[in-house]
């Protein structure tokens, strides 16, 4: 399998994490896309991709999968033992809506802000990004709030249970990491209130795949 | 089980489709939520879903489970045979790219349009959907845009293959039709070009499950 993607950024991440979870590092190469120059918002990457995101998986049939989550379920059921996406139709329902909330309410408002409200990636990538429109910081500058009140959210969840999805890790738990990564990145703090989600991020940052992704 | 919903509405709808798919319409009861009196935006219901979206699922032992996606994993897992989500890694990762583009490249672009740049469902729930904001219509119309080129996306994709994710019909296929039926609510007509689309959806008009959800 290959994987395009850059490293050290939050949605590849998410699925470098995945293969080291599932010990799957060894059967993927992996392919640089150039996201400051705007690579993947090229055609010949738009051709493996039309979203123009990145990671992208190529199967060894030539298929191509983008989009964490889809990407995630390829890989997290190749061993027949789903422990990321949920072995029960119970644990699926609640780990897919979790994931839904972490992408919406956090790791997503987070990119939003990013290319909208700040320089984002530089001025190569910046039109495909966010065109100029009258509304773009302000736009920008909501869902940075939107951000902060998912970082409380999760706060609360966590408050409650030791993982994102219940009690078990699952591919929730490395959205919501990410998310917090990105947010680091593009300066949004943490809210100070937030101690049961800076508890749980330290106890993601022992994990071996998170501090060893592939 | 139970399911929090508005008969009629779009994502309501892909539920009750899959509801009718799976057969399991007789294991539910509705439970009507008041979308244009704002209902889903008020305490008591976001305390089953703090994101104030509709459908939620209620479980048998109390869980709740909103987003389409996730209901829609339970429920096609729970006879052990998953048609509209997948039964292998690789249908898995395909229809559930599909799925996600459905989502952000028209239904979810659509929802956008209608309720920043339209009066949406009305002055209850306007101020919940979108608050005032200089940008709010230019950033609804830029999503309008965003779902004429999913039409277009989505017509190239069924010029070569019968349903949106493949050969098979699956999850993807019911999102991208609740999808054109929100854009006719909204009065975005499907471009004249979208030929294969259009056939599509008369093919998709026609099954069982869509002109008899649950």
């Amino acid at each position: 399998m290959k994987i395009f993607d850059i490293p050290g950024f939050p949605n590849p991440l998410r699925v470098r994490i995945v293969l080291a979870e599932k010990s799957l590092a060894d059967r993927v190469t992996f392919v640089k896309v150039d996201l400051p120059a705007a690579e993947h918002k090229q055609p010949a990457f738009l051709a493996i991709n039309p979203t123009g995101t990145v990671p992208v998986l190529q199967l060894d049939d030539g298929t191509y999968i983008s989009e964490c989550t889809a990407i995630t379920e390829y890989l997290d059921h190749l061993d027949g033992n789903p422990v990321l996406t949920g072995r029960t139709p119970r644990e699926k329902g609640v780990i897919h809506m979790m994931q839904k909330r972490a992408e919406s309410e956090l790791i997503d408002a987070v990119g939003i802000y990013f290319h909208h409200a700040t320089p984002g990636l530089g001025a190569a990538l910046q039109p495909y990004k966010s065109p100029d429109w009258s509304g773009r910081v302000e736009w920008g500058n909501r869902q940075r709030e939107k951000a902060e009140a998912g970082m409380r959210y999760f706060n609360a969840v966590l408050s409650e249970q030791a993982y994102v999805a219940g009690d078990a890790f699952s591919m929730a738990d490395i959205t919501v990491w990410a998310g917090l990564l990105f947010a680091g990145f593009a300066e949004i703090p943490v809210p100070a209130e937030c101690g049961h989600l800076m508890a749980w991020r330290a106890k993601m940052d022992a994990r071996p795949s998170v501090s060893h992704p592939a």
